[in-house]
């Protein structure tokens, strides 16, 4: 233990350290901006930090994050969304990638993760048993799996694709091709196959 | 508010979101691995906070940081360490620094800040007058003025020079010149310049 740094704070910057991509000069500067603010400042991330766990549940429909007294998630509830069209994701901050966008007016499907070996995560530790469930309670017309354009994400498609059987739903997956405002010349290879295989008629 | 995101989980991306540097998608991610986390990694950070400002307190005599129980910093008691020789920093995190370095062996004296008209840091908001105080009381023999090579560590060091007067104290101050490892051609001019000036004789 450095004599130079006393102990409650170094407490902090290793707390800090625990975050991602937090590193020991990182956490330093964190705790020692705390420390020179105003002590309401880490009040209030204490505070914020205390309450995370228990006032945070998740919904028992769509598994996005909801506050601990709500039943389901605003996302599934809410009379203008259409229960019918469902946009299945990995992560919960997918969610709020996608309501940036103002275009979707369907509910959600949080998978818990993508399909990973290497991370141990298998068919099982999906929630895609209660996506299908889902399909057949909400009669659900259309599927959009908005899963991210990698290995895991195409995977966890196609196993979903698989589990979903014969029923009749209509399953979508976000368009591949070049980002927006992106040149040509410096698309990968992968992408540019993509928005190749996808091109649109225009007349 | 974003309905994808519940507030209490909001509210902890906004505490993240206070720190110097953290954007709000930096903030996200902080929060959000908190919450796949263990909850007592929140905890542990949550408690950290809590007593940071309450733990801490500031040596009376070196104004380094000490714990809230202790009455003067190590450094400054330790009976290892000379009390005559008194490097002067503008930070308490510039103490980690030197430590660091266990070349070190007399003591410190933290200004808390360095001059800048522009920030509102005058002559005052420094603990000038202090250091004038230790010098006489602990007899000083060197005073190592290792503050910023900038304008503001200059302009410090300068002012520290004049308020000291014709007391019989060694003042010296960090070498400059070029930074172990790197290429000659790669310094700036004025480092060059310092490097020049401080030229040291080999045979």
């Amino acid at each position: 233990m450095n004599s130079a740094v006393p102990k409650p704070l170094a407490d902090l910057i290793e707390a800090f350290g625990q975050l991602p991509g937090v590193g020991p000069r990182t956490a330093e500067r964190y705790a020692y901006y705390l420390l020179k603010s105003d002590s309401a400042k880490s009040s209030i991330l204490s505070e914020a930090a205390t309450r995370l766990h228990s006032a945070i549940a998740v919904c028992p429909k769509t598994f996005a994050l909801i506050e601990a007294d709500q039943q389901f998630s605003p996302l599934y509830t809410d009379p203008k969304r259409s229960k019918k069209t469902v946009a299945v994701v990995a992560e919960p901050f997918d969610i709020v990638a996608l309501e940036k966008t103002a275009s979707f007016h369907g509910t959600y499907h949080v998978l818990g993760g993508l399909l990973s070996p290497i991370d141990g995560i298998g068919p099982d530790q999906l929630k895609i048993a209660q996506l299908v469930n889902r399909i057949d309670e909400d009669e659900v017309e259309e599927l959009i799996l908005a899963t991210n354009a990698s290995v895991e994400g195409e995977s966890t498609a196609l196993l979903i694709t698989q589990q979903i059987g014969d029923r009749p739903v209509k399953i979508t997956r976000l368009a591949r091709g070049l980002p927006v405002g992106v040149d040509l010349e410096y698309a990968d290879q992968i992408t540019l196959t993509r928005a190749l295989e996808g091109r649109q008629t225009l007349l």
